[in-house]
């Protein structure tokens, strides 16, 4: 099988090095080259015993020819990684915002720093396959979505697309622990984090504009609402997203059974969502690529309220990174990311 | 100190074993009584070894004269239990939900049985504290509120009462594993629970009715929408609940400053409510009696978002019944309950 | 290529959902028939939905022709599962204790029952593939090893079997919940399992007589002593062993130089031992059917301390018995268990 | 009642901050300062929202007169911080291990750094009370034990006492995360630490020497050699030890009998030692200050064990601290300390 080289850029953290783990398993690629600054001519090893096997030595700065790149460096830092190697050529996935919001305004708003390459922008996919596989197929630059709008854009866009429910969403998530990512901070050091729940970013969260952007270019209208609050609770990994919505007047009367029917069809051909007959669980996804969908309407007051559950680190981060290499080198969607989830 | 006699009928769950801790060390009362019918005959100590220098015995029914009785008997138990206390005098605080709903038609819909004593619902107090403070002063048997609704109803109660909000209310609440309870269910089984959240009972949760009866009696209006969605997360003890709300036009024009000075005048008084200053975690109520609150408005969309967080044992269950009672005998209201949290 | 047709006996416990995972996305193997009593004639992604897409039906029993069947029934009903199986000329890897001792005394002893087919015993092989693999091959029977025999043995083996070490060996062995089991039981039950750590069995494990066994066997002298101690840790899977050894007078002066040399000799060809350099975490075996260990000699005592880890429910359970089938019927060892282990 | 003034330097780790827990609510102390540099100016209820009531500000030094003070600084700042009080005649319980050794040696060997105060280590009074509390009375400096020192003395100081065991013990700890302290660090990450078991130090624990000097002191041979082997588990409170003993020849030939007397003597008279009938859970200590204690006898093996229990956080550190503190001035020895373990 002709196999492409891959690369990633800082395989240090979370995403980074899950990306390893499956990309090192993946029947089609060849991980060549990881990089790390801090970590510089350490064994991948030394740092993540589990990839011991790899045989990996994390460099500086990408070394070698590669056909793709992936680069999970944090905000800013990833644009100015990602502009060269668009230069040389080579395909990029950006597990960073940098390239996921159409509008550079939004830069300075959110990510308080001016886009260094807006023109970028135009050119770049937001990696939701579910929503622009099309257009990832052609991309050089496939911008991988943030974990909770995985989670929120795939529970709602079948509602938002067809126009079904009122514009005023809500979005709340909660998610483990490791999307918050391996740098130490306070709020994830584990006396302080185990047995607790906390609600945080309650000002506004950088996913909120990327939720919005999504929804707003489904919606027949033009524009939507989300009041997006994300919390954190004791677990590695998972996040379960409860979105709340109005059914629009005469719209969604078939209840239960025309939201089953309607998501359903949505997603028919998709390999990574999956419609469940019981409130999904987080931990059911653990280690593999699914997104989980639960669509019911609250018996008492009407609303609609659908539940998802991905783990953030796969569907979330690096496996939903791969399914969009495999998109764009013509792959077997799947390729990779047939791993069951393990448990319990 | 002149001390009344107390005693707890089924001391075995959890509710049952968090009474027996606090009324030990409760400077006014002596407990002298705990029963519980499997394990009738044991030491308590037998059955949780943090209760051994107690050196009770459990006994199969209430022995000797008690002048409070805290059943933490399941509904409708409850209620068998409960009548003939009633009857012979002894005041009752009761942490099941036989007296909680004063429509005894809620009873065949949410609970499965027809009140036994439907005359009882009209004297019992719903025992809220901060809601019906002088009513418990006076009552005989008090409705010990559920985990769900204290939490729920502490958050939303100031801006219903004040009719600043439209009707149309989503609680988002997130409980720690203990809430369920004692009795072994594959959910609560640990291998199940760890790294895991799940929503549960979508279409209709049992705390639903409670909560929807104390927002309506508040509401100017006499009624409200509630969409009530519980989540287990992996932890012992604790809620946090999410409330959302939309403000009424022209209303908290003034934003989270003026949301801060309605909640702060509303529970002045109150000893266990405290406003935080930053978004609480369940955590910083581990041990106490304490409700934390922070209202604030999002940002981009004006809604209005409350948060409160308990330890469902203390505040959601066994500190509020003890609270209840100091209410009911004349002792201070904090009394064996000053305990401060206990973190990490 | 040709495939052979797996079975397994009572699925809805840990180790045979485990099984089910693996052996589905084994190369070499169709997973026909799975068993559960209690729960035949539901789909197995009812009770398992992370199953979902196996589409198989859980039956009472096995049905149709398999060329091999996995029991991973308890104790006792898991020996008479496999008697009519090997009567028909099935090869068989049993998951309980039922043949994994020699004796047949000592059934009534550590498990109350007396043995219904001691002939068997004498065939069945004790499956650690690292201490057994030619006669794993040849077998009919295999008994699978248990969960902390299978970290314990390792540990110990290479120093038992080349006489360095005092008779005298103590294994304190932590592990997670998972390891008791999906049975509803007290301690795990998530509120009394989180957030505590207990020893238990102090009187003597069942697992004690088979590391017994096993080490006498390698032991030039016959005969050791084993301390076997078993905690239970607040963590889903995974067991650490720390064993604790004495050289023997003038042996082992090396250090743990010498001792690193001794291990990687003894597992030089092994697939799934690994020699670590610092010392292992259970968490770096998650999901993955690795053993690693970490030889070393306390510096101020001399004492030579092994630890050990692996994923209880793989290299303890399904993934050991997968290597044993993959040894039984000559595919390559690591078949269907090439997954890198899932961290964090 | 006559209260003291007492201070705590370095109130922002786990031990100050428990510290100031505890002696908030202790009826003999007013608690009048706390000191933090890199707090200093914040209120203490900014950095621990459990503690705002308490409406004390964290100063850089401490401030107004004290007549205790608790250093909870880390080791070698402490010495510093502890000589210029110990001048004014302050009397000191120090939580670090910088007065615990009484041979200076130990210091350049085990904490890197040569003692500025050899002479205090010769009056200063390890803090163990079922040990020293004669001693302790009278001391103006006493050197409060490491958290895994004291269950680890308390386990074993009957057994040395009295020469029952053979001088070369083994100790395996599992302790909870808090223990590492507030102080972020990868190990103690969430993602990191959560669903993990791992051994520590394994070429030597600080605490060693520690052990290793009591137990010499009651050893009447005067010296024993201990094999301590610390290992973290996920969960935040609790010190589970096992220890490990052979009796002596014709010793303990009474069995666990023997060993349950022996305790119970031992510890007769002690407030927070407590004999338990069945392996004791860490999780039936937290918030206690009570070390429960179970020795036993291996059936098939003869070996001794003895298992014991605390809360590393109050009687593995700030607990014992105020214990400490009560039998230095005079109070009832279980003043502020009586509060029950919570449970679940």
């Amino acid at each position: 099988m002709n196999k492409i080289k891959a690369g990633i850029i800082n395989v240090t953290g979370y995403a980074g090095v899950e990306l390893a783990r499956i990309l090192w398993q993946h029947p089609q690629v060849d991980l060549v080259a990881v990089t790390g600054r801090s970590a510089a001519g350490k064994k991948l090893g030394e740092v993540f015993p589990h990839l011991e096997c790899t045989g990996l030595t994390i460099t500086a700065e990408l070394e070698g020819k590669v056909d793709v790149a992936f680069s999970a460096m944090t905000h800013k830092a990833s644009a100015e990684a990602v502009i060269p190697l668009m230069k040389k050529g080579i395909r990029v996935v950006d597990m960073s915002a940098d390239f996921r919001l159409k509008d550079p305004a939004r830069y300075p708003e959110w990510y308080d720093f001016t886009h260094p390459a807006p023109e970028l922008l135009k050119t770049a996919v937001y990696g939701l396959p579910e929503l622009h596989r099309s257009q990832i197929e052609a991309a050089n630059l496939v911008a991988n979505p943030g974990c909770y709008p995985s989670s929120a854009i795939l529970a709602l866009a079948p509602l938002v697309k067809h126009d079904l429910v009122e514009a005023d969403l809500i979005v709340d998530s909660k998610s483990g622990i490791s999307g918050a990512g391996r740098t130490l901070t306070l709020p994830t050091h584990f006396s302080e984090a185990s047995d607790n729940v906390r609600a945080y970013n309650l000002s506004g969260h950088r996913h909120q504009p990327e939720i919005l952007q999504e929804l707003d270019n489904l919606c027949p209208s033009g524009s939507v609402s989300v009041t997006f609050v994300p919390h954190t609770v004791p677990m590695t990994r998972g996040i379960l997203s409860t979105c709340y919505a109005r059914a629009k007047s005469g719209k969604l009367t078939g209840g239960k059974e025309e939201l089953d029917k309607i998501f359903s069809d949505y997603y028919r051909k998709e390999p990574f969502t999956r419609m469940v007959q019981q409130p999904p669980e987080t931990k059911h996804t653990w280690g593999s690529n699914l997104c989980l969908l639960y669509p019911t309407m609250h018996e008492k007051t009407g609303r609609v309220i659908v539940i998802s559950c991905i783990d953030n680190l796969v569907k979330g981060a690096a496996g939903q990174a791969i399914q969009n290499m495999n998109i764009m080198f013509g792959f077997p969607e799947t390729a990779g990311l047939e791993a069951l989830p393990i448990y319990p």
